[in-house]
């Protein structure tokens, strides 16, 4: 069999990479290439991303002197050549598997990785922080952010921006266009940067700028002013919109051709020389070289398993329907809602196939709103639509509400104004790890006032949820669920209202009550089951509520029950089991109570199954905890 | 005594002051300046920045149909013209006060506040979403955000210009350019405003372009299109550096001259008629109209009492020397530490008065950044410093800092990165009311894993707990203290390190123990003194460390004492109560517990003292409730 690396194969670290000619990066573009599609097609993970900045990442590692230069890449999801190229060739089949390499740059893996990321928008505040300090220090570092068109949308790139600006800290954006985010890119931003690239001026001058500046270095000052006057007025001659990037002081440069490895070169290493704060525009394809990918951006953002050779996803088959995704859940009781009630809107930064939220897209496209990677503005645009009468449903990842927290204190709460939060992605969400986990949301919303919080156990609780949040219209609920799939199949059950703030008995019991929140109350169900097979019989509350919580259940487990765990998907500093002590402190007669959920540390990839089971709050955990506060009597005097 | 207020008397609402003759609106501008200075000098609030807006706001109410049409204030603290046009002029005079009318724009208050404001850049994304919301009613309501330059830096504020620039809602974005935030505005984008602002040939062909405009509406589809031309042309001629906004598909129209009233009433009824997203560019001098404050404007941002005839601030004599404000202590200790740690920097999101690191600014301003209202990219840029070694103290207000709560868990403490964060204004801030209270920030930093999480109980405490942050340096710190003044005037004591993790019994005693965190401590210490007197001894611990918690001292307080109250400055949901209680559960004799702390709901305005004697962790608060359970015996099976 014939090595289908001959070039990839010699190089495992970017001094390798560097010892190539110049001609030979083409052909390691494409072996590298292939090791991606060869890799992720079994091993799923990120992948679009990746393929679109092969040549760019080639050309940052062959130009600049990583580590020492510094290499931020914006979000992280497209760093799979750079992992490959700096030293995690031959583990990169443990992507994003438990124990494994991490599906984002990780300082604590490689320091070629300079900065961790996983959250979009935070390669130019962190580069300009790396850039500083070398600036302070004297050292002559550059330091690079690659950022997407996408991520450029978020506040805090702009924020970046204008620091930099008013810096003259060597700091290279390269603004990586490649017009999509998972989907399709939006907003007036990325309208500019189409009106920019699809000017048709300029190809024309373009060549006579580059070389101009090509010999910049080599030339007098007379000259060199001579080259900066043509370069400024054949750009404001070019571009027949101003350039937005110059009126944030920032050097602009482009749009380059972002799959022209060897131009890429030379672009780079002109750069290098060029001080101060800077952009590269970068046109680039996402999933450039495979072709299935480039023509389906959106599904192969992060496909699965697929087949190399014909681009199909590998859908695993099953005896028995499996349930559907929460997600799904969410975007078809959303539909449903919105055609019952005018009022309802939806609202999602960007990630509108990730919460499926396209469904309601593609039927009433006038009702939803996909703002652009901008969770603060998400959120407070739906305050505003909310004041003005209407009933917004705002989607936003849980671990990515982060980013909205204030939105939602000041905005929502405050105002107690009836915005529908629903956090998707909440618990643990697996491959993606640390960075993505939904597992502080229980613990930072619990404290605000006027918050309506639910997490429900199933699918048909799910929907009950979101019909009576919009009933209720009272103030903000957040409604928080996993990623990944349901329990039930026949899900599809009539509307039904719930009692605002009322729990259920969801399994009688004897020797022990747990009292759970959201869907990791089934592996409580499964664990009791099967202790009920030894004779320990548990009774399962599902609160339903974490606030207002139900304060006459709470009563009900503690005068029956001497021995109560509380079980949660999300941070026990301040969770749900908090909720539970602060309530039972209250009262004469504090029953014993384990609290199971997340511990104290960030919880880093591997299948939602491994993870839970590494926190103790899968099945065989719970019954382990709770076989050990049957037998023990712990609580004597 | 002649009438101060001819004009304004007889305005209790916009309807009265749509009543008036153009010719009257200079006048009137001038009266209710006069009240503003005559009211503010007497009852503090902010002042300079509704100054400026002064013409402003009588343009906006003269010209629009408020509040049908929608005037969001962005951060709202100019709102104060507003205020008196608006039916709140006979009571002006509680502004701030408890129980009396808030110093920003609140829906509660009144219709004319259609979204209630305090932090900054929310306007813009507010507006929208009613613009949205307006437009699917097929209402024509016109909405308004005013938003200043300072604002517009926060990257929310670019989150709403991307989305409304890919809308076609009726929004009108006023800029308020006053090249001011509460210090000098900073950044890129003031240098682009100030460089549109200075173009010299700027006001050469002003005039004709708005003689133009003011025609549009008369002429015929060809002459529009001429019209449009020409204002086009006109602009791209004029600036010499290409327009932003119109880069985001704003229409932009400006600069003019903010303090003009009839000049904007002019304008003002062009723009209404003008669809689509639009942005008005107006200069303004913050305290425009009171010399003083024009020459001093960071000192009148919020000035205090000051006699309205010198401008001097009126500071109360004391016959003791008072206590240092705690903003202070951090100020001179910062410079201290910072001259003698080269790797300290100090970091600021546009407050370098309000948290005095203004001190290390003047002494040496290479190590201090103010990067403008910008809390994340504050926090994100100072995770890029530690990165690279250096060791950044990031100063934010307590609320603030919701804003970077993301950045936080994402950029520091996911990475372990030794960022020193410093969050003054924490606790109770007494008049800015609901918006500036810092009450959630122990309940949502603790569940984060990484962060040591610290409060002084007085100035000494908190030079030592900066001390022993940049020794560590092993991972982020929190240190949280709250606005306004210290315990102690002899505080600037020789440095000491504190043990990690370790509090410190501070009072003896036998009937009870307090536990507390933070200088709210020392109200706990002058019940626990007034108690003696009547033979009650109760303990006070000052357990110092949120996080890690002195697990040690825990046991020591579970073994001595049955009765314990836990007292902190925040929220009582998931803060350091819970903390405590979640340690205690662990045991087997679990004592009696009672958390005193801000209750689950918001806290309005007021004197800090009466605020804290409504949550009941006054001193007053405190001796009731440990004189309570003192004399109760609820633990009783």
């Amino acid at each position: 069999m014939p090595n289908r690396y001959p070039l990839l194969g010699k190089i495992d670290n970017p001094e390798d990479l560097k010892k190539l000619k110049e001609e030979d990066l083409v052909p390691v573009c494409s072996e590298l290439r292939d090791f991606i599609i060869d890799s992720v097609s079994c091993n799923p993970g990120h992948f679009g991303a990746s393929l679109g900045v092969v040549e760019l990442t080639v050309a940052l590692h062959y130009v600049f002197n990583t580590p020492y230069d510094r290499l931020v890449w914006d979000v992280g999801h497209q760093a799979y050549a750079h992992k490959i190229l700096t030293g995690r060739k031959s583990v990169f089949h443990t992507n994003r598997k438990y124990k494994g390499i991490s599906g984002f740059p990780n300082r604590k893996e490689s320091p070629f990785d300079s900065f961790g990321v996983g959250h979009s928008s935070t390669s130019i505040s962190a580069a300009l922080g790396m850039a500083i300090a070398a600036q302070k220090k004297g050292e002559q570092r550059q330091v690079i952010a690659v950022i997407g068109d996408g991520s450029l949308t978020g506040g805090m790139a702009f924020e970046g921006l204008n620091n930099a600006g008013a810096n003259n800290a060597n700091i290279l954006v390269i603004l990586n266009d490649n017009n999509m985010a998972i989907d399709p890119n939006v907003g007036a931003l990325k309208e500019y940067l189409l009106d920019i690239t699809t000017s048709k001026t300029y190809n024309k001058f373009k060549t006579d700028v580059w070389n101009a500046l090509g010999k910049f270095e080599n030339l007098g000052p007379k000259a060199r002013r001579l080259v900066q006057k043509l370069e400024g007025s054949v750009k404001s001659a070019l571009l027949h919109r101003s350039n937005l990037f110059e009126s944030l002081n920032l050097r602009y440069f482009g749009p380059v051709d972002g799959h022209d490895v060897e131009y890429l070169v030379k672009i780079l290493n002109d750069l290098k020389d060029i001080p101060g704060p800077k952009l590269l525009h970068c046109i680039t394809t996402k999933g450039k070289g495979y072709k299935p990918a480039e023509e389906n951006q959106t599904a192969f953002h992060a496909p699965g398993l697929f087949d190399r050779e014909t681009g199909k996803q590998i859908v695993v088959k099953h005896e028995k329907p499996l349930p559907p995704k929460y997600q799904d859940v969410f975007g078809e009781t959303l539909l449903e809602l919105a055609i019952m009630n005018p009022k309802i809107y939806g609202i999602t930064p960007a990630m509108p196939s990730g919460c499926s939220m396209n469904i309601l897209m593609d039927k009433l496209p006038e009702r939803a709103f996909d703002v652009g990677i901008a969770e603060q503005h998400a959120v407070t645009f739906a305050a505003g639509m909310a004041a003005e009468g209407d009933i917004p449903f705002c989607n936003i990842y849980s671990s990515f509400s982060q980013r909205a927290y204030d939105q939602i204190i000041h905005d929502v709460a405050l105002q107690n104004l009836p915005v529908v939060m629903c956090l998707d992605r909440a618990g643990i969400v697996g491959e993606d790890g640390a960075t993505h986990h939904g597992v502080f949301d229980m613990a930072f919303l619990r404290p605000i006032p006027n918050i309506t919080i639910v997490s429900p156990l199933n699918e048909v609780e799910l929907r009950n949820m979101m019909f009576t949040a919009q009933l209720d219209n009272q103030g903000p609920w957040v409604i928080r669920y996993p990623r990944g799939r349901g329990e039930l199949t026949d899900w599809k059950k009539p509307f039904r209202a719930l009692a605002k703030g009322k729990g259920q008995l969801v399994r009688e019991g004897r020797d022990l009550a747990i009292l759970c929140i959201g869907p990791i109350g089934n592996e409580a169900i499964k664990a009791a089951n099967e202790l009920s097979l030894i004779d320990i019989e548990v009774a399962i509350y599902d609160m339903r509520f974490l606030k207002p919580l139900d304060e006459e259940l709470l009563e009900e487990v503690r005068l029956r029950f001497q021995k109560i765990i509380t079980l949660e998907d999300g941070a026990l500093a301040g969770g749900f089991g908090s909720a539970v002590l602060e309530y039972f402190c209250s009262k004469a007669n504090m029953p014993q109570v384990v609290r199971l959920g997340i511990p104290d540390k960030f919880i880093e990839h591997g299948s939602p199954t491994e993870l839970y089971r590494e926190c103790g709050i899968d099945k065989e955990g719970i019954k382990a905890t709770a076989f050990k506060l049957v037998n023990e009597n712990i609580r004597v005097k």
